[in-house]
């Protein structure tokens, strides 16, 4: 069998270099956004609509959506809550359709939805994610939001460990540079993911706004086997 | 004495994220665009005018400049020669002004040329380059050539080295997720520099078109003591 190609993508702003309409897209955005969307699937949510801008994000808001939208850390005046994994609680998420906006994540979903699927990724559905991409027979493409188009270490380390599985069970192979320097990074931060993490610029901007009580949780694999999947702008569970 | 900010940017298309018109920026495309220019420098170029389009290429080699001129390593065929730092002897360069046009480096050149200051760097030039960018006191912005637009592992590994030594003098601070990254790739790389570059693509490139046989010079630390910096669109010896 021959293998798949395996490219990650360390910015939305490469994103056109790497895209590619026969490839499925894993977006991460493990702090906060990827791992915030599968637990509101692990916790029972329909679906959720990715909305890239804060105007689309009240025009949702407008037309009776539950919201969950941030900026910088801040959740917008008019939304009913942030981006944090704890919010999209059972109690709040279970059964309903939730518009959702972040700084970078949503943005970066929406502009892969011409490929042949877009899919998320976090260390929560790390190992379904992995099987699943194994069977696919398909180019992958993994793509980390990273912040305001700068490369993001916590994004870069997951995109890695990803890349190291998806290598070793043989049925990929890359001639992409981003995967080797990202695995490379995850082979120097996996025995102390959270320390390494820690001189992550986004983990300095959690801290600094209190925000960082997920973070642990953020970085725990496989707390779920739902892989969110994007179909008619709209993501479902697979 | 306040330490200046360091920042690394992966690729041109992230550039505006990082640029600042107070920043100097440091331009690495080790294989080889810029251990080219500084060996040109070595050998006694006058100045070297960088050209972003093939168009404006034949445009200057019309109007009389000698021209190095490539694209995806092929020599264009109305220029004088190529972008192999073999190419830029004294016999050749001497005295001269070399119009020079490559796939990634000298793009991002004329793109930067807004902030304070634009300098080249490479392997050949390093130590005399960090020991000026230390007198500075200036945000220092080192920006990776990549190609096209995607993340070059090489010129990573380059800058990560470039960071580690100015972090070391005590001269400058970071909390730029890239210069983490990149010093720890210079890390892992740098007991075996060769062997490491082995993997990138850019190594495949230059030897499937058997060009690599400058690839030990590139990686050779301080060959010269010239820092070229750009000046009215030209690049000059500081």
């Amino acid at each position: 069998m021959a293998r798949s190609d395996l490219e990650i993508c360390f910015s939305p702003a490469i994103f056109e270099a790497h895209a590619d309409r026969d490839a499925v897209v894993v977006v991460i955005d493990i702090l906060r956004a990827t791992s915030s969307i599968c637990t509101a699937f692990a916790n029972g949510v329909k679906e959720i609509i990715p909305v890239a801008t804060v105007e689309e994000a009240r025009e949702m808001k407008g037309r009776g959506y539950l919201l969950a939208a941030e900026r910088d850390g801040f959740v917008l005046d008019f939304a009913d809550f942030g981006n944090s994994p704890y919010n999209f609680t059972v109690e709040k998420v279970r059964g309903m359709t939730v518009a959702y906006s972040t700084t970078n994540g949503t943005g970066i979903m929406k502009r892969a939805a011409e490929c042949h699927d877009v899919v998320i990724g976090s260390y929560l559905n790390f190992s379904a994610l992995c099987s699943w991409l194994e069977h696919q027979e398909r180019k992958v493409v993994i793509v980390c939001a990273g912040w305001k188009t700068r490369f993001s270490l916590e994004d870069a380390v997951c995109a890695g460990a990803m890349a190291e599985r998806l290598l070793l069970g043989g049925r990929f192979s890359t001639m992409c540079d981003s995967v080797h320097a990202a695995t490379d990074l995850w082979k120097t931060a996996k025995d102390d993911l959270m320390g390494y993490i820690d001189k992550s610029a986004q983990r300095s901007r959690l801290r600094d706004k209190g925000l960082d009580d997920c973070l642990q949780y953020c970085l725990t694999f496989d707390v779920t086997e739902i892989i969110p999947v994007l179909r008619n702008g709209r993501l479902v569970s697979l």
